[in-house]
């Protein structure tokens, strides 16, 4: 599965953002496995963590720094190690992360914000990152090249890096926008560590900065979520640094709403490209429910469908059974009259009024079998609300990956 | 895997029981699908039903029938056809399927349950099950081996069948109890039709038979389940004939307990029995967290643990990635202090005060190769509740039956 078809347009640098990469040894892979970007002014800066409970040691330092009130100036990531259920250790560990960035750019660890992602539990090599630090400030760079390759360090399971991009014009300058994301597995936040970079060169006020990133996230990332369930390491971070010239950013500029649009479009192709490269994956899957009592109804129904593995086999055998997604519908928490719930799959209508209509079994099962997204409709005829999910079928190279993680 | 280990006896049939059992032509296969259990006297009845607001037809007669408040004689049930999402038809099915076991046995179509499993959404082949039912009585037999090919009758994607059987001592009368179950997929409500018959000979109070089965399930089923998540299909009937030829049973009788307690062991048993036959299940993971504030905690912990893929996915790889259990912990909604919790893998401590202890990887990749059974122990440290629930790990057995299940 391909990421490239979600984009359509290169990848573009923000003014005064840089990121590096190297293989700093931590992977056992050897592969490219710490990036660092670093903006050359200060940013207005906003996050939205992981509500597990074991919220690993990077997440933890971050919310402090970020509840400090201060401007940002890097963001420093290591893969192949989570540095989660680390204890104490961890967190000093975590915290050296970002000492570690601050001396190589003259900030103060304060203005850093460290994430990690991979095996929980095991101590990160800290002497690792230490002794990659000068070649990974050498790495620096504005250019596309080393803003991909920084993607390509934060990768664990994932298949291919994903990144998205917006350009707008605000008080008539460029602004430009760059999303960095890493994440696959089944995307249900008990699945995959989602890390999440948006680096653009707006001015925005701090609060606003974070109503915008809420407001994203929440018809995107957590789309692919069950309602506040996440990893120990999920991290998404927003970093504004001005640098176009704009007056700073809030809900009274008479371009916010274009600023918001951008932000929450560029969220939305991030998360369709974590969907589609569910591990294993052989289809993105995209459930929209309509016709529900409100929003949060139609996002359960969803979720539900989307989180069944019934379904999710089926769809990975091209196998139309519909009744499996009926029966995800009927245990949902949602309000609706059985018999005024209707189903198609890519446009072809297959129950309604609580029997299945008369379609061509074989039409649907080809319809599936060509398509590299499967589009799932449910009408629930209980009102006018909507909501899309995303996520992955279950396929044998899921279990595979998921079986042999750590051994 | 096999059922056997689970069992310490050889299956008895209570006193005033016959069960028979034919190939009616509805699995593709041409196997046993069609099973009838009669008592030859009325029966006080209980039953439990799916939550799934596509309630199949059969679950539809069931519930008119018993709220009719009447004495019952037979359960009539076919796999292959889950008789679900057909609409009105179907319910005209499920009606002449109790007519036809009726018919059979000189009693009401009223006192007759039905039951069905396997595909949703296709029409029943009711045609197949009138012309084999001349077969069908005549299959009839108070024998074990006649109620072991009941058993295997009802089987869909199950390996072996289930039966438990419990033989008690009330008022100097031995009372015999027999449960039967079908049900594999993952255990969860979602993945897996569980239909389950539970005969006695006992004497019971309508009443008091529902409280004691939705006792019984409350231990046993229901820790299979997320609270009221339930497939189309699934269904729990108690039948009590009093051929023993003791008192009713209520909750005053003196020896109420003992009936109660060998109700809820046969579930337990059987409950057992059906998680062990996960589709392409290699393990049975037994889930017990304790030290929580309340049972209902508890049992959400253990839950989220039980439901995790990625957990599922590392036990099928005999993986101890502890951390994936951990962060399930972290996410799952009960109270307790993350520097309380503790894990443990079949009696190996894992982890404490929020670190890693120093364990032997292999020691538990060990356990978990060469035992059947894998027991995962979570103590919260939060209060003195306990709560145990089963599950299967996710292999790519599992993936592959559940992919082309139509096709």
């Amino acid at each position: 599965m391909n990421g490239e078809r979600f984009r359509d347009q290169s990848l573009i640098v923000p003014r005064g953002f840089r990121a590096g990469a190297v293989a700093a040894g931590i992977k056992p892979s050897g592969r490219p496995d710490l990036a660092l970007f670093v903006s050359d002014r200060p940013c207005s800066a906003a996050g939205l963590f992981t509500r597990c409970r074991f919220a690993a040691a990077p997440v933890i330092v971050c919310r402090e720094h970020l509840a400090a009130g201060g401007s940002m100036r890097a963001i420093i990531v290591n893969a192949g190690n989570a540095n989660a259920c680390t204890g104490e250790t961890g967190r000093l560990h975590a915290r050296r992360m970002a000492q570690i960035a601050a001396a190589l750019i003259q900030c103060t660890p304060e203005e850093v914000l460290p994430a990690s992602t991979g095996v929980i539990g095991r101590p990160l090599p800290i002497e690792k990152i230490e002794a990659a630090s000068a070649r990974l400030a050498a790495s620096l760079e504005d250019s596309p090249a080393a803003a991909t390759a920084a993607a390509h360090a934060m990768m664990t399971t994932d298949a291919f890096p994903k990144w998205a991009t917006a350009e707008i014009q605000i008080e008539d300058q460029t602004v430009r926008l760059l999303g960095l994301a890493k994440g696959a597995g089944m995307i249900h936040p008990d699945l995959a560590t989602m890390l999440v970079f948006l680096l653009t060169d707006a001015a925005v006020d701090p609060r606003a900065l974070h109503a915008a990133l809420t407001a994203a996230a929440d018809a995107s990332f957590h789309c692919l979520t069950v309602d506040g369930d996440t990893s120990t390491n999920d991290t998404v971070i927003a970093l504004a640094n001005g640098a176009a010239g704009t007056q700073a950013l809030t809900p009274e500029h008479p371009q916010w709403d274009v600023f918001q649009a951008a932000l929450a479009e560029v969220c939305k192709s991030l998360a369709r490209q974590i969907a589609a490269d569910g591990e294993g994956a052989h289809h993105l899957v995209q459930i929209t429910v309509s016709e529900a009592r409100d929003v949060e109804s139609a996002r359960r129904v969803a979720m539900t469908v989307a989180l069944s593995p019934l379904v999710k086999t089926a769809i990975c055998g091209n196998d139309p059974n519909w009744g499996r997604i009926i029966a995800a519908v009927g245990r949902s928490p949602a309000e609706f009259r059985p018999e005024n719930v209707r189903l198609a799959l890519g446009g072809i209508a297959l129950f309604e009024r609580g029997a299945p209509l008369d379609f061509d079994p074989a039409a649907v099962a080809d319809y599936m079998r060509s398509s590299a997204r499967v589009d799932v409709e449910i009408a629930l005829g209980a009102g006018p609300a909507q909501a899309t999910v995303w996520t992955s079928d279950l396929t044998p190279e899921y279990v595979h990956i998921n079986s042999e993680y750590t051994t």
